[in-house]
């Protein structure tokens, strides 16, 4: 496949659909993939935080990287985490990547020792040379304990980076990140934080990693799309949705994990795949599952309210 | 072995020696155990963080249980951490530790995720019933970003910890903690802080997973014995040479890292092992190198004068 | 004065010009609050954090508030910041700001005790009733070291506050906010980044306390202008220069106070009045200071590059 | 009064009794001073984080000095903490306390701005030269957001500081401390936690400010002096004590400022002096007061068994 740089548009960070810690739901897996294909999304990354990489065993995740990229069979640039606290592990991985024609890979910081920022520096160029493709960095401090600068950024772009993702859910880190980057044309910087999608456009940046495209994929490509044209109508309608998935479905309980518990419990909702979790996290289940299943409701409706709008209003 | 509860002493959180990312250094392994059954340890504590474990690939990992359960040969109880972000690989480990002839496993929570408390307590509900010999608990609030609380170990106990590491650096917590466990005398409280050693015998608790006991085991030994038998004297002296080697050689630079690789740089100094440490973190060369052969230098007179005044009163 | 609600559009916090710890810069106030005026600002907040007011002796703050007020003498609404570690000297200092003839109070945490939210919340249900005129919340964690949740903003509106400013610099959280208070038309949600007046207008926020404001008045108030009318072209414009002013005049070194010392000495070069800094922190000298003067260049060149761009297309 | 350096021994930090915000309850004051003095403590501490001192109003803290003073009348050392985030009224309130006949003053970080410690070292600077008595440094990183390093104290110590008071709860830096400052025999290392009594003593340090000591000062005093005598014993009985204050009076709820409204209560329940605590904080009622009661009690029971049992034994 010919990628075209700079990445653009809606990401999804695929769920992993399981059926146990160490069984994948290979249905469920297929169907996430065909549904995700079928809305348009522009890219497929694998293994991410929401995808639950760190928790699944070294041979599911092979075996999850095989099946998804013969099901994606070259339709959309597939990008797949590597990170690991293993540096041997990670570029292992890489090989399996790029054995199971994957095109790109996404590099974090190793997450359990405490790293300063130049531990992590010298580490990329260790390890760049030695991937067998391109890469992404990725930016998660309230997981890996690691805040990248924007000098880090430029140095891993120095390095061959083809992209940065920023999930720090800081915005006016992201703008300046962008403000940074405007001579680099070619290198896409990408939001986590898909309430962000409009502003990252609109300053400049790529597109979107973002989780909830696991679920309705063509919102979110219709809201990417609604910020590339500038129809700030049609923004500020999909804006209350999405918000409104923030406000319900990824906001059941109190814990840290409840957004990417919410997004799988809510794919099974919809009937799409498996809601187990691996651990140490844990599947809605009870009062929590019956919300989710409601909040789906309510967000499917918005959407049909919205596509009738909208379409009315082009004809 | 028919090992004695409450666990007591010092036990050292084995260093891994290597000589790449992915290759056992056999023979400084071999030496470095030898080196610590000779100073008289009392038990030892393999893959736990300085011993490298998250960096070191699984089947790295597996080999070096099997090579240095077998050096041991139950001579002393071995313990093994098995902390991994994966549920299924961490009782995979396990089982790799009762195949080798390991005593006892240790657990700390799973660290990519911020786990909320009961999510740690209910993943250790899940875990525990699934591991085949004692386990103990290990908290480490800097790495795994969950200071766990006096009520999580006592859930632990329940559920049957044999003990628990504590390498918070909080001694307020240390005591009451102590406080607490004192009507279960078979369940240990170590300190993962060797500067606590005499307070922690003194308070009530059993002994310490000390990371300079790999340099110099004789001398944790009797710092231990000191506690134990109240000599304040002597524990004064020890405990001066104790402060030396944290404002030394674990005090190079301004890295989190610096104490896990100024305790390797000072392994090669003293010539057991290779000092090869595995990416993300880095080895000492050049100039921080040779400060470490020279304060291992001061430890070693410092002992050494030690040794001489003790000798000279025990006569 | 007749203050309608809710408040909108841009509101400097006023930097309080000193000629040392204990005396005011009175022509230098003077010339600060008519340039102010002559800037178009829609209100003015007297001693934030950017008007140092915690550093400054009570006896100054009461003259700052007099001077201040007389000078202004209703030509916009006054709000000032009472905050205050000592309840009964908040109290005092709103009664000053009656007399004075301010209209409102800005109540932020008291800052010494770390208070849980529900402390905050009772310490308000004890102060407002005590105060003489309306008051607005103030979120500043980095300061305070609590970050107010939304639930407490409503209780706050329902205790009586006319307006929430949120300077935590969380674009997140001010979406969910402003979303929160859409049943509240006269509630101000008024952010304390200025790079996000573009945001808050377009979600339907009211507008910023921006510090950059006491430099370029008229820039920012056009920068709200052009946010209102959903100008896109002039607010790209404009961001850019207020993206310069964060990379130039809020960036010298790397203490946290840069951005509060930055405006005071660009006020300087601007001749508009004293950089003196109350202690503890320090005003910009030899190259820093140069630096500053070259910035401050700068961005009135950027700027004069717009006006001249827009008045010839509106011609 | 000639005061002998270093200052040595139990020092409380004397809890501010007031019958309102504004109000000081004299009676309170005179019988906690008579009850301190009668302890036997070695020197006072006002207008400490416990004595709630940023709570106060001005000309209380003013009067409270004046007060205090008149009553101890030179028979203990007084030192007076002068904090403030205004530079000149932290001056000002030295000079009251000069006139009022107090020894020496406590200087903690200016606590609004997130300082960078170098910015402190300059505000150091600046002060010392203006204070009309001996100060002490004090680091309360949990209230000031500055963990002062030690190079910071020896600084302090050039600039004159006569003692250092470490409240960051951390007895690794504590035990490093007190090895940095072994050839400053001059100079007082003092501890703000008061389980940590035998180890400062023990390891060379020369007291505490033990919030504790408002209630039961002869029980500190004994502590310390069995500290000073190496008495195991007795450490270990006084101890228990002393844990017990932990895990009752100062754990009553979850509040950070459980700690100061604890022992306020509790000094209430002893008949000493009002329990009144000014905002932000707000005092024990119902069936927390009814604990701090029962708690009180159960400390002196067993202080009388203690005293028993070591009278017994000195027969």
């Amino acid at each position: 496949m010919n990628i075209e740089f700079p990445l653009r548009g809606i990401i999804p960070p695929v769920v992993s659909p399981l059926l146990s810690d160490n069984e994948l739901d290979e249905a469920g897996l297929e169907g996430l993939l065909q549904h995700l294909l079928k809305g348009g999304v522009h890219a497929l990354f694998l293994l991410g935080t929401t995808g639950e990489a760190c928790s699944l065993p070294y041979q599911l995740r092979e075996k999850l990287i095989h099946r998804a990229c013969a099901i994606i069979d070259k339709r959309v640039p597939v990008m797949v985490g590597i990170t690991d606290t293993s540096f041997h592990d990670s570029i292992e991985m890489a090989h399996v990547c790029k054995e199971a024609g994957a095109d790109m890979v996404v590099v974090a910081p190793p997450y359990y020792y405490p790293l300063a920022e130049i531990e992590m520096l010298r580490y990329l160029d260790d390890l760049v040379p030695k991937l067998p493709m391109p890469f992404l960095l990725y930016n998660i401090p309230s997981h890996t304990k690691l805040h990248l600068s924007i000098d880090a950024v430029k140095h891993a772009r120095e390095l061959g980076a083809v992209g940065y993702k920023d999930s720090s859910g800081d915005m006016l880190y992201l703008m300046q990140l962008i403000d940074q980057f405007k001579e680099h044309p070619d290198f896409s910087v990408i939001t986590g934080t898909e309430m962000f999608i409009p502003e990252n456009i609109r300053h400049g940046g790529h597109g979107a990693i973002a989780g909830g495209a696991n679920l309705f994929p063509r919102l979110f490509v219709e809201f990417y799309n609604a910020a590339v044209e500038g129809d700030e109508e049609k923004i500020e309608s999909l804006r209350q949705i999405v918000l409104k998935i923030y406000n319900t479905i990824y906001n059941i309980g109190t814990f840290g994990s409840r957004y990417t518990v919410g997004t799988k419990s809510a794919l099974a909702s919809l009937r799409i795949c498996n809601d187990y979790v691996a651990h140490p996290l844990r599947k809605f289940e009870g009062k929590e599952k019956e919300a989710i299943d409601k909040h789906v409701n309510t967000i499917l409706e918005m959407w049909s309210a919205h596509e009738k709008k909208f379409e009315m209003a082009e004809k």
